[in-house]
C-alpha cells in the first residue's frame, strides 16, 4: 500500500481482532497482521475481505493472511489464506483499517503553510493567498494559481499547470499535469453504510494518481481510493465538471466530456472516448478504444472497440435502430 | 415564519396593498397584515397566495388573513380569509414580500469577520483564510476548512466538519453534520419571472435546514427557500455536485449519488435511495423506501416502496421489459 | 477580432507559412497576413482554415485573404481567397493562431493585484481577499463578493452583482449582469487533438461576453471561445451548475435550468426554454421559443417554436406517443 496515512500501530495480532471487530478463528495461532489491503494486492502479512462475487477469482490467487469473508464464499478462497466467518465483512474489515489507520474517513483542512525559498529556486509560480502544507512536494516550472489548497504529503511533478480555487490533497501528481480552476482532488469518496441507525464512514487510505500529462478540467471532482487508488492516465484529457468516484481507473489517451459522471471502481481501458452527460455504473470494465455516446447511461462492462449509446446503453447500430421506429 | 431577514417594517394595512401591487378590497375595513407566508402555514396576521389546483385542499384549510388569488380559485378559499382577486397572484404577492423584506432576493455577500476569542474556547478549529460573519454562531468542536465564508446569522452546531472554500449564507446547521469543500449553502434559487421585458427576481425569505448527523458532499448546490425552508433530514447523505432547488424538503436516511438534480418544492421521504445523475421534477411527492435508478427522470409522485428507473421513470419491472424488446 | 490576448507580432507574409506549418502557396506572391479569423468573419487581411462540410456557404462568400483548407473542399472557396492545401486544416491553422498569440491556449493565473482607489469613488463594493488584476474595469455600483479573481484586461459594466468565489478572465460584461458564486467565466475551452502522441490545445483567443441583465447561476462554467466569443444574452438566466463550451451563443430572455450542458459552437435563439440537466451537442442551431424538456438529449437542430424531449429529443407530441405505449 502507498498512502499519505501513517498507521497508527505497526502490526496486530490475529487474535487482536476479536476486539476489533468482535472475529476469531478456531485454531489458536499467532500471526501477525501488517497492513490491510485489496483481495487482488494484498501481500502475506495483510488482511483483506471478500463480499462480493465479483472477486471469487481474485479470492482464489489471492496472497493475503487473512481474509474476512461471507460463509459462502469461502470455498473459494485460496487454502493458504485464513478464513474469517462474518456475516458483514466490509464492515469489519473497515473496522480494522480505521484502527490501523485513524480519521483516514474524513477530509483533513489543517494544513501548515509554509513560504517554502526553495520555490523560487525551482521556477515555481504561486498565486495570491495559496496554501502549500510544508510537507508537500512541488518540481520544477510548476505554476500554481490563486486561492489554491495542497495538503499534506500531496506530490505535484514538473511543469504542471494548477488553476486557482483548487483543492489537492492525498494526490501524487505527475509531470506536465493541468488541473483547471475549482477543481477537487483527492477528498474522501461516498463510502458508508447505515448501521444501528448511525453513518459508518469507509476509510479512503487510497490516492488519486494524475499520471504524466494528463489533464483534469474546472470544477471537477475526483475522489480518492478506498483501498486502491484512483487513476488517470497519461495524456487522458477530462472535461469540466466531472466527477470521478473512488477507485476509478480511467487509461490514457481517453477524452471525458463535460458533466461525465464515472461510478465507483469502475476501470476504463486506453483511448476510450466518453460524450458529454455520460454516466457509468459501478465496478464495470470499459475496453480500449470504446465510444460511449453522449449522454449514455452505461449498466454493463464494454469489451474492446465497442460504440454505445442510450440509456441502457446499447450498441450505436441497435441504438439507431430503436428510434427510427 | 424562521428566517434571517430583518423586516423593513412591523406591518401593513390591508389598504396599502392598492399602494404596494394595485390590489383592493371591496369591503373597506381595517386589518393589520404582519407578515407574509406560504398559502399551508399562514396564520391569521399574514398574507398569502395562491395559483395553482395543486395547493386547493391547503386553500380550504387556510388560517391567512388575505390571499391573493386567482379568481376561478376563490371559491375554494376558507371563507374566513380575504380574497384578494388577481390576474398575476404570485406576482403581486412577490411584490408584498419584497416590500416586507427588501434584498431577500439577492444573495448578500457583506461579511463582517470577527475573530470571536470564543471560538479558541470552544474548541473550534478554523483554517486559513476563513471569514466568519460577527453574527454567526458555531457550535462546541466544530472544524471549518479554508477560504469558507459563514454569513451572518448562519447558526452551526456542534461537532460539524466544514472543508474548504465552502459558503453559507441563511442556514440553520444540526450537530455532527459534515459539508464537503467546495459546496454552496443558502444562496437565492432560480425563481423569477420576465414581466414588461425585465425581469423579476423573487424573494427568498426562506432558510437551509440541514439537519442533525447529514452529510452534504463537494460542490453541491443547496439554495434556500422561498417562502418556506429547504431541509436536507437527519443521517441524509449527498454526493458531490448534487442540485437541490429552493423549498426542496428531504427526509431522512436518504442516500443521494452524484450528480442528481433535485427541482423546486419536491419533497422525498425517508430511506430514498436516489442513484446518480437522476432528475426529479419540480412539485413532486416522493414516498418513503422508494428507490431510483441513477439516470432516471421522474415526472410525477411516487408512491412509498416503489423502485423506479428510466426517462420518464416508470416501475423497474416495466423498464427491464421494455429495454429487452 | 476583439480579444484580450496581445499579438507577438504586427503580421506574417504569406510565405512564412512554410516555417510556422509547412505549408506553401505554389505562386510566389508577397502577401500581408495581418490576424486570424473564422471563415464567415474574416477579413481580407486575415487567414482562416475549413475542414468540415458545415461551413460550405461560408466558404463561398467570405473575405478571407487566405484559407487552410481540405482539397476536397477546395472548389468550393470563394475565388479571392487564396487556398493552402493541408491534409490537418484546422491544426495547421491552429499553429499559426499560436505564432500570433503565444498562451492563449492555457489559463494565465497571473493577477497584479491593484487597490485602486477609484473604486471608493465609484461606489463599488469588493469582498474580502477578492483580487483584481490592475488591467481590470469595473462600472459604477457593481458589487463584488470575497475571494473573487478578476483577470487581466476583464471589462464588467456598472451595476453588476459578483457571488464570492468567482474566477473571470477575458470576458466583458454588461450592465446589471448577476453572476452566483462558484462560477467560473471565461477559461480555455475543451479543444485539443492528439498528435503523434502527445496532446495540442486548440488556442482560445475569444472572449465570454455577458450581455447586460443577464444571469448566472452558481457553480456554473462558461468557457471563451476559440476564435469567436462565447455569448449570453440579454435578460437571459441560467441556473446552477449549467456547463457552457466555447463559441456558445445563446439568444436574448432565455431560461436555463439547473445542470444543463451546451456543447461547444452551438447557437441558440431567443427566449428558448431549457429544462434541467438537458444536453445540446455541438454545432446545432436552436431556433427562437423553442422548449427543450429536462433530461432531454438534443442531438440536431430545432426550427422556431418547436417543444422536443426525450433521447434523442423529438417532438413532445411523439414523446408522449412512445411512452404511452
Amino acid at each position: 500500500m502507498n498512502n499519505f496515512f501513517h498507521k497508527k500501530i505497526k502490526f496486530i495480532l490475529l487474535e487482536d481482532l476479536e476486539k476489533i471487530c468482535n472475529l476469531s478463528y478456531k485454531k489458536k495461532i499467532k500471526k501477525k497482521i501488517l497492513n490491510v489491503n485489496s483481495i487482488k494486492e494484498a501481500s502475506n502479512s495483510e488482511i483483506t475481505f471478500l463480499n462480493s462475487s465479483n472477486y471469487l477469482k481474485d479470492a482464489m490467487h489471492t496472497n493475503a493472511l487473512v481474509c474476512i469473508i461471507n460463509k459462502k464464499f469461502k470455498k473459494y478462497l485460496n487454502k493458504k489464506t485464513i478464513p474469517l466467518i462474518s456475516e458483514q465483512p466490509e464492515i469489519d474489515f473497515y473496522k480494522v483499517v480505521n484502527f490501523f489507520y485513524p480519521n483516514s474517513n474524513v477530509d483533513n483542512e489543517n494544513v501548515i503553510h509554509s513560504k517554502n525559498i526553495n520555490l523560487i529556486k525551482k521556477n515555481i509560480f504561486i498565486g495570491h493567498n495559496t496554501l502549500v502544507d510544508k510537507t508537500a512536494e512541488i518540481g520544477n516550472g510548476t505554476k500554481i494559481g490563486n486561492n489554491v489548497i495542497i495538503k499534506p504529503n500531496v506530490k505535484i511533478g514538473n511543469n504542471c499547470l494548477i488553476g486557482s480555487n483548487v483543492i489537492i490533497s492525498n494526490a501524487l501528481i505527475g509531470d506536465n499535469v493541468i488541473i483547471k480552476s475549482g477543481t477537487l482532488i483527492g477528498q474522501t469518496g461516498f463510502g458508508f453504510k447505515y448501521i444501528d441507525k448511525t453513518r459508518l464512514n469507509f476509510p479512503h487510505i487510497g490516492r488519486v494518481v494524475l499520471e504524466n500529462n494528463c489533464q483534469i478540467g474546472s470544477l471537477c471532482t475526483i475522489d480518492r481510493g478506498t483501498l486502491s487508488d484512483t487513476v488517470v492516465g497519461e495524456f487522458s484529457t477530462i472535461d469540466n465538471q466531472v466527477q470521478i468516484a473512488h477507485n476509478v481507473k480511467i487509461g490514457s489517451f481517453c477524452i471525458i466530456a463535460s458533466q461525465v459522471g464515472i461510478a465507483g471502481s469502475t476501470i476504463i481501458g486506453n483511448n476510450v472516448l466518453i460524450g458529454g452527460q455520460a454516466g457509468i455504473s459501478h465496478h464495470l470494465k470499459i475496453g480500449n478504444y470504446v465510444k460511449i455516446g453522449g449522454k449514455s447511461g452505461v449498466v454493463s462492462s464494454i469489451d474492446d472497440n465497442q460504440i454505445v449509446m442510450g440509456y441502457p446503453a446499447k450498441s450505436l447500430r441497435e441504438f439507431v435502430k430503436q428510434n427510427k421506429k
